[in-house]
C-alpha cells in the first residue's frame, strides 16, 4: 500500500515513558494501532481525535478533571496519511496501561466501539514487548508443530473430518483412512461440538484409538465455556492427543488465553470462524440475541449520536428486545453513545417508557455540576409526558 | 423492507418433524436464519445453496454418504426473496441439532464461516421455542429492573464512570455525585476492567459504599475470563449488587451464558462493544492477534477458495504469522477454505514449505478411494520442488 502524502505528525509517541508520578503499575508505555478511515482532508484530523477519544477514555477531554489521565491515559493522534481514494491511514498510541494483562480488554481498546463505525478499520497493530509478553504468542509454535508431525523442510498436510451429523465411530473410521493416506493433522470440522450425535468424548476416544500408534495426530475442536474447554483438554490428553482446534472470536479471547496459559504442553491452531461478525444487523446481534443469551438490558449506539445506526434501526432493535414472548422475559432497551439532555424529550417520544437512558459524558461535561445536571436529567425522565 | 418479488420457495421446512430413526438428541427441529445476500437473480440459488452447506455440513454433499445427514443435518434453502437494488433475503432452515446447547456453536452455527464472505449479512433469526427454553432469556427483563429501580411507568435512567485512569476512590466520588442527583443506575464505563489505577476490586467497594443506603445501583463491568467474571460477580453480591455489565462479543457468547445460569439473581446488562469485529484486517487479525493469543498454527481461506481473501491478503497474513521475533514463537499458516489436490503445487510455492496444508471436502469427494486420494495429497506435498 503506498501512502501518498504524510499530511500530519503530531508527535514522536512511541514508546513513552512514564513521566508523571502517577502509579500506572508496570505498564507505562503506548502502542500503535492503524485505522484506515473513510474521510475527507477536510474532516479527517477531527476523525481521527474523536477515534483516539472513542478508545480510551470514550468522553469528552473538557470533562476530564484529572491531568494525569490527559497525559497518560486519552490516546494520542501520532500522525495521518492520505492513503488516496478517501481513505486515511490513522496511527493512534494507546496507553498498554488500559489493557492491563486481559485478552478481551486488549480488543475492546483496539477496536470494541470503534467497530460499530462504519467507516473505520483497524488495520495493524505494533505489538510492543511487553504485550508480547503479557500474551507470550505461540507456545509451541511452527518448530513444535513439526515435531509433532516429525516432518522437516516441506508442508504439513491436514485434512478434516466431516460431515457432522456422522457417529463418532464413523468419524473414527474416516480418520484411519485419512492417516492411512499419510497426513500429518486431521482436524474436526469446525462444526463438530458437542452436539448428541457425536459427543466430544465419544469422538475423541474414537479418533484417538483410530490413529494409536500411527504418526498422523488428531485435533478435537474445543467448543462451550471455559469449564467445558479445559474438560474437553483434559480427556484429550488422557487419549495422547497435543494439539486442539479452536476459534478465538467464538470462545473469547480471555477464554483462549487462559486454556494457552493452562495447558503448556497442548498446541492451538484457531479458526477464523466468526471473524466477520460485523455483519450481523444490529437489531438482530443486540435486540434478539443478547437477549436471548440472558441479557436483561441491552445498551446501543442510539440514532442521531456518534453512531450511524439509524431511527429505523433503533426501533427495530427496542422492538426485539422488548418483543413479547411466552417463552421468554422482555430486556429493556439501553439508548446510549453521545446523548445529551436536549435530547432526552425526543428519546423518551421515540422509546417510550420501558426504556432506560444512558447519558455519561454528557453529564460529566457539568463538572463541579454534576449533581446538578444530573438532577435535572433523572426529572426531566420523571415528568416526561409521553405523546 | 418491502419485498418485491418471491422467486423461489423450494418447501416449507418449518418446523420439520424427525421422520427417520436416526437419534438426533431432544433437538429433532429446524430453525430459520435470514441472510441478505448481494447477488443477481442467475446466481442467487445456487449462492443460498452454498450458504446453506457452508453453515451446515461445509463440504460438497456429493460426497456425503449417510442419507440421514442430508436430510436431517444439511441446511434447506426454505426461500428466496428479491428484495431490490441486487439483494436477496435467503431464508435458511437449520438444524437445532447441529447447536447442542451451547451459545458460542449457535453463532458458529448461525453464522461462523458465512461473516467471512463479504456479500451476506445475517439479518434474522426466528428463536423458535426449544432454543428459548435452551438458552432462556432475560432472568430478570424489564420487570425485575423496575423492581430494583422501584420504578413504574417512566423510563430508567443510568450514567456511567469515566474516564478510566480515575482512582476507585475518584470513581466513588463521582458515583455519589451522580446519586444525589438521583440517577437509578450507574455503570462502569464499559473500558473499565481490572487495571492498575482502580483493580475491580477496589472500585466496586469504594462504589459500593459510596451508594449503601440510597436507592441507586451500581453496575460493575466484567473482564477477563470465566473464572475471574465469576469472582467478580460474586465479590459484587458481597458488596449488595445485584446488576453487573457484560460485552458479548468480547466475553464469548458461552462465557455469558454460563453466568447468567450460575447467577440466576444477578440481572445482567449487555454491551455492545466489539459488535463490528468484520473490519479487522483479516491478516492483523488472524495472523497477529491469534498469534499473540497463543495461537501455534492459524487457519484462513486462501485465495482463489470458496472466500474472497486476495493474494495480497494471503500474503500478509502469511507473513505477519510468521515473522521473526525475539519475544514470540512464530506460528505456523494454514491455508485452507475450499482447496483442491490440483493447486496444491501452487499453494506451495505460494506459501513455502513453513506452511500447513488443509484440505477437507476435496478429498471426502473421493468417498471410498478417500486413502488413496490422500496419500496422492500427502505425497505430492512431500515431493514438492520449490520454485
Amino acid at each position: 500500500m503506498t501512502v501518498n502524502r504524510l499530511i500530519v505528525r503530531l508527535s514522536c509517541v512511541h514508546p513513552i515513558a512514564l513521566r508523571g508520578r502517577h502509579d500506572w503499575g508496570t505498564m507505562t508505555g503506548r502502542f500503535l494501532a492503524t485505522y484506515h478511515v473513510r474521510a475527507d482532508s477536510g474532516t479527517i484530523a477531527a476523525r481521527a481525535q474523536a477515534i483516539a477519544v472513542e478508545q480510551s477514555v470514550e468522553m469528552p477531554l473538557e470533562a476530564i478533571e484529572a491531568p494525569e489521565v490527559l497525559r497518560d491515559i486519552v490516546g494520542q493522534v501520532a500522525d495521518i496519511a492520505d492513503l488516496g481514494a478517501g481513505v486515511f491511514a490513522v496511527r493512534i498510541a494507546l496507553a498498554t496501561a488500559t489493557i492491563g494483562r486481559d485478552g478481551a480488554q486488549f480488543l475492546n481498546m483496539l477496536f470494541g466501539n470503534t467497530s460499530l463505525h462504519d467507516d473505520v478499520v483497524l488495520a495493524d497493530v505494533e505489538i510492543p514487548p511487553e504485550l508480547a509478553a503479557v500474551f507470550g504468542g505461540p507456545r509451541h509454535g511452527i518448530a513444535g508443530l513439526r515435531r509433532r508431525a516429525a516432518a522437516n523442510g516441506r508442508a504439513l498436510t491436514c485434512s478434516a473430518l466431516k460431515p457432522q451429523g456422522l457417529s463418532a465411530d464413523r468419524l473414527g473410521e474416516l480418520a484411519s483412512r485419512f492417516a492411512a493416506g499419510g497426513v500429518d493433522f486431521i482436524k474436526d470440522d469446525h462444526g463438530l461440538a458437542d452436539q448428541t450425535y457425536s459427543p466430544f468424548a465419544d469422538r475423541v476416544r474414537a479418533c484417538a484409538a483410530a490413529l494409536r500408534g500411527q504418526a498422523t495426530r488428531y485435533m478435537p475442536s474445543l467448543s462451550g465455556n471455559l469449564d467445558a474447554m479445559r474438560a474437553q483438554i483434559t480427556l484429550a490428553r488422557e487419549e495422547g492427543i497435543d494439539t486442539v482446534l479452536i476459534a478465538p472470536l467464538l470462545a473469547g479471547f480471555s477464554t483462549m488465553q487462559a486454556l494457552v496459559a493452562g495447558f503448556p504442553d497442548i498446541a492451538f491452531l484457531a479458526h477464523p470462524s466468526f471473524g466477520g461478525a460485523s455483519r450481523i444487523a444490529p437489531d438482530l446481534l443486540i435486540g434478539t440475541l443478547f437477549r436471548l443469551l440472558g441479557a436483561d438490558a441491552v445498551i446501543f449506539p442510539t440514532h442521531g449520536g456518534r453512531f450511524g445506526y439509524t431511527p429505523e434501526t433503533c426501533r427495530r432493535l427496542a422492538a426485539a428486545a422488548r418483543l413479547k414472548r411466552v417463552d421468554m422475559r422482555r430486556a429493556l432497551p439501553v439508548p446510549a453513545g453521545g446523548m445529551t439532555l436536549a435530547r432526552v424529550p425526543e428519546i423518551l417520544d421515540f422509546y417510550g417508557p420501558d426504556t432506560m437512558l444512558l447519558i455519561g459524558g454528557s453529564l460529566l461535561m457539568a463538572r463541579e455540576r454534576l449533581t446538578e445536571e444530573t438532577a435535572a436529567f433523572t426529572s426531566r425522565v420523571a415528568a416526561h409526558q409521553y405523546r
